[in-house]
């Protein structure tokens, strides 16, 4: 077995640092779970054992966020992307509209896959701020007819965040991959919250959907199987054979997280990293600077600039160099982008502030 | 770390054994990934790394299985019963017509999601014979405006399995998650190939389907991003987040399968395992029956009864005891089954084998 004493900071935006403590022990039962003859991987899903492990993770999940006994939480494999068209084809496919706040790269997929399905509305956009901001939560409103109101509670791209959600008289659905258990959430505004589970709670293929209730009876019936919220729910989310390693490594994560104190913590913890890259930039007297709106800037994901494209490269060059890895930021937008979900460590974010101190000092 | 020196059988139907050498390479590795100081489960899926072992796997399916050049291999979350809908998502929900071979649980599932999105035809069914049999191939005929003739190349729960296949003028679309890689395969004959990774591949949570060019020309433009087979081929199935965990569980199994000689080897060793169960049941006079019609015995799940179900339960039980896990048949049918994949060594079909002759004397 290779040993981790070389481990890096890994700013990676998804799939990204994990916490050391659960790799450690999904590896040591790797091979053998607990002494049964076999991996986890290997036993069928109606075991008790894989049965054990996915009820856990569910409550765990319910624990950390405080979920009502209205909510069911059901791990699916296809990911965020497949929750784009799943949300619309259980609610407005037959009738009814959809709004959406636009704001950034993931809000567009969401929005773009809806449109296809039912009727839509964009009650907000930020594309003229080029998503650098979002509305005050109070001011956002819904149209007749409506069924929902969608928004990104963080995006991974833009670096921005919802501080704050709307109060309107239709369930929030809300892609949440970004900062699911981040912090804690005024869940009763909630109908869906679903993440891809590659960010804040653990390895990729597989998304984290919790529906509440009055959602899951609105699912027609002549759904497609697989795309069926209800009968998911209905099945405990055994309906086709789940992505148990992912469920396995959700749970060692989610262990991790309660020993550590929970959404408080995680929440503690963001601020904290995320303040000491914001501050690194505020004192850098302008040589980085962030694009977006202070107001909602995201504590998950801190995208910056620097003077020049060139500056950038040798950045990230030289942070790799030094044991940071993932900086580079989002394709589409360029610049840098320091990822810094629950896992990464404190640690982590003082080494790149204390980098980025040096770097600017350096190469002003 | 635990020992595997208490390794048992396992003769579940999926999620079920695998290579023991890939297990242990995937712990070796899991932790840090060849010394770069992370897990590959923590490399962003458009690193090099993970784009490495993704292409190894790609290539490893198309070498296996001799895919020409006009296939492409898609790894997708979800499993095959997300292709229960996909399938006909894609082809025919604008029109035309599907055909169905109905021979068992999963085919009738296959064939219920399709109704629900297009038109459908059943032009065989195996209800009358409790699904015990299947045609002659060279018998089934298409019906008119069909697209495509669909059928599950071995039905898990009912222990049948397709020797050949059908020539008919339209593409074969297959359901093959439980023979998978078991044999070499007549590929001009297939349009699309579905399979749940979780039995002769890999863990639970992913599909490979491996699409010929021309089905991929008919995918409609306006399907949601994830149904999308076309969108899926032109990202090289990286149209998201893919499942990094199973690909490099899938690309180990494959390196293990190419080691030991391919699909070639995987039939002989197939036929050899099922031999022993199928010939121990012969040798038996008739303690234990297999219902399958002889023609179309499944080298992959060999399912039997007992004389009572009392004896069924202690057979299982008793196997138990004896590192044999997993003999119950499926909830719907009841009796024994094993299932016996490619990672099945066959000291486990031989131990199976001797154990059921055992058992017979001692409770004949």
């Amino acid at each position: 077995m290779t040993t981790t004493t070389n481990r890096i900071f890994n700013f990676s935006a998804g799939p990204c640092t994990l916490p050391l403590e659960a790799l450690e022990r999904a590896q040591a039962q790797f091979a053998d779970y607990e002494g049964q003859g076999m991996s986890l991987i290997e036993m069928s899903h109606r075991s008790k054992t894989v049965d054990g492990v996915h009820n856990e993770a569910i409550a765990l999940v319910k624990e950390l966020l405080d979920l009502p006994d209205n909510y069911a939480v059901l791990f699916l494999g296809g990911g965020a992307t497949l929750q784009f068209s799943m949300v619309p084809m259980n609610l407005i496919r037959n009738g009814g509209s959809a709004d959406f706040t636009h704001s950034g790269a993931w809000a567009k997929k969401a929005i773009g896959d809806a449109k296809l399905i039912g009727n839509t509305h964009v009650v907000w956009s930020g594309e003229e701020s080029g998503f650098t901001t979002l509305p005050d939560p109070a001011s956002v409103q819904t149209t007749d007819g409506a069924k929902y109101l969608h928004l990104t509670s963080n995006e991974t791209i833009g670096g921005i965040q919802w501080q704050d959600f709307p109060d309107v008289d239709v369930p929030l659905v809300s892609d949440m991959s970004s900062d699911i258990l981040s912090r804690p959430l005024p869940i009763e505004k909630f109908g869906i919250i679903y993440a891809g589970a590659q960010k804040n709670i653990g390895p990729a293929g597989m998304g984290l959907v919790i529906v509440r209730d009055d959602i899951l009876e609105q699912c027609p019936d002549d759904l497609p199987l697989y795309y069926n919220y209800k009968k998911h729910a209905g099945a405990n989310a055994m309906l086709n054979t789940p992505p148990v390693f992912q469920i396995w490594m959700v749970k060692l994560v989610l262990d991790w997280l309660k020993e550590k104190g929970g959404v408080q913590w995680s929440q503690q913890m963001a601020a904290k990293r995320s303040g000491l890259l914001y501050d690194a930039m505020a004192a850098s007297g302008g040589y980085y600077r962030c694009p977006v709106d202070e107001a909602v800037r995201s504590p998950m994901n801190v995208v910056f600039r620097l003077p020049s494209e060139e500056l950038e490269a040798k950045f990230i060059a030289e942070a790799l160099d030094n044991g940071m890895s993932g900086l580079k930021g989002h394709r589409s937008v360029g610049g840098c982008r320091a990822s810094i979900y629950n896992a990464m460590p404190l640690e982590g974010a003082e080494a790149l502030a204390s980098f980025m101190a040096d770097f600017a000092a350096r190469n002003g």
